[in-house]
């Protein structure tokens, strides 16, 4: 995703790895649409989206209510992931303060990219040569601004001359680490096998992965960690079996207004997602499904967060 | 599965939940097939549906090396479950004991569904009223000669009146859980739902399971549990949030030949199977997959193994 010529420029997720469709938006609805329909996908992606749009906003609207109930449809489009919020949040105050727009949403965009690649070095150093990494979901390029938090930490240690391995979960019901991150991991020739989400147990157990790293939409205050569902069982299984499971994210996901989990709103999405796979229904007409699309991991089963400032270690305690 | 006028009738689970066909089939080689390709599968049923093509053979065939190698071809047809090398050596025993083949194997079958009915009335004394049950894969009837394992527990709770509603895991790469498990539970209006394997540890911390019921492949004499791919995430799962995991299965899922969870043989199935739903291949071409069907799940996580004769607490020691 980026900004060229008074446009967004978006990716759409959903087609990879098929086809590479980028799109040019210059209306703020078409890049609400695409953040809740998931053309646009990952914290620090939807975060940079949103601001974008908001400088879109802000170009064809003059300060009012008008402006700032768009704005609000802009920060709810999604509501787990703080960075959309806190993005759109972060243009408001720009505009109050007579910022130029999309200055401002540039430098976010800018931010975010430098904050991938912060973390990336800092992450890289927990790697070690010849290692295999345990990735869910995709914490990659097309999550953030560019070069990713979770992959940006695979990217780097490959930088720095590491041999890496990545299994990705396919992580369903999007199919995100099988679409998505096999797609960026073969971009960059880095070795990349999929496995069922199920089936990360029981190489966590075999002893062949090395660390699993995750990306994350939210962080509160004390380092619970909202991330996409199947993220909880994965720490789950890597503490069980002693593999370090870290996260990777900028500060910009901290939230540390709270220290409650379960103030953390998870969204829910059409049970259809689940039902229905490649078009084809999976479920027995009648039988209903259960789509909640991230879940908490709670501190004691992390081991590390690596933001762009440094590898904050447990207990945790953000400000 | 039956036995019906010299043919083995096989439910095709792979074309669950859009079509019921059944197929009978009178040569064992077309059996073999069946349980290769999954036509039938669930532990003990695949060990009836061997012990039927053994009958088969030893119909068309007189006693020699021939037969015997053909009989090695059944009990080969799938590695992990313990059940279809036990039957078809149990068909063997009986041939040289000069035993009528057909009622061996319809033998095998009663057992086993009395086993089930009997492993339910068990399980279901551990289930209070109004309960929720977590459950993986399919070890309902269409796993067993009929009534099933964690399904026949959950069968019997309901007779007995106990308000039961049943979260299914959908279970990739084959969503057994999704197209057979919630289709068995529609049948009997049992209330299920489903959900993908990535939202199970979600649900688990959330406090609204009671219990988790899996079935099982194999179990050592220690009580580790080879069972379907995810079913050791899920143990990992409840054990950190403190939901019991139980396993139900007949003792002829018992391997006391081994302690060593680590000589199970783990069947690996082809990529494909992973990388291709619904037809649709949903991994970049070129990226490969890794599709290891089954895990082994430590004892340490298991809470109890319900089998017909009692419920065995850990530690486990069968015999």
């Amino acid at each position: 995703m980026f900004w060229l010529d008074g446009k967004v420029v978006l990716l759409d997720q959903r087609r990879l790895p098929d086809e590479e469709v980028w799109t040019a938006y210059d209306d703020a609805s078409d890049v609400v649409r695409a953040i809740r329909e998931m053309e646009v996908r990952g914290a620090p992606a939807i975060g940079c989206a949103g601001a974008f749009a908001a400088a879109l906003l802000a170009r064809g609207n003059s300060p009012g209510p008008e402006l700032r109930l768009r704005m609000r449809e802009v920060a709810e489009a999604r509501p787990t992931a703080v960075n959309l919020a806190a993005a759109v949040h972060r243009m408001s105050n720009a505009l109050m303060m007579m910022q130029d727009p999309v200055e401002e949403a540039q430098a976010i965009w800018d931010e975010d990219l430098a904050s991938c690649r912060a973390i990336g070095a800092l992450g890289a150093a927990l790697l070690p040569d010849d290692a295999t990494v345990l990735t869910h979901c995709n914490a990659g390029a097309l999550a953030t601004a560019g070069f990713g938090t979770a992959l940006g930490v695979i990217r780097a240690a490959v930088s720095a001359g590491k041999r890496i391995r990545v299994l990705c979960d396919e992580t369903r019901p999007w199919l995100q680490g099988a679409r998505v991150t096999a797609w960026e991991l073969q971009q960059d020739h880095i070795h990349a096998e999929v496995i069922v989400d199920g089936a990360a147990a029981h190489f966590l157990q075999s002893g062949e992965v090395n660390a699993v790293f995750v990306g994350a939409d939210r962080i509160t205050r004390v380092g619970d960690v909202a991330n996409k569902i199947g993220t909880l069982g994965l720490a789950a299984s890597a503490s069980t079996f002693g593999v370090p499971f870290y996260v990777a994210a900028p500060t910009t996901t901290i939230d540390a207004s709270t220290d409650r989990a379960d103030r953390i709103p998870i969204e829910h999405r059409a049970p259809d997602e689940v039902a229905i796979v490649a078009g084809k229904r999976m479920i027995p007409l009648g039988v209903p499904a259960r789509n909640p699309v991230f879940d908490v991991t709670p501190a004691r089963l992390v081991a590390g967060i690596v933001t762009e400032v440094r590898v904050e270690r447990p207990p945790f305690l953000f400000s």
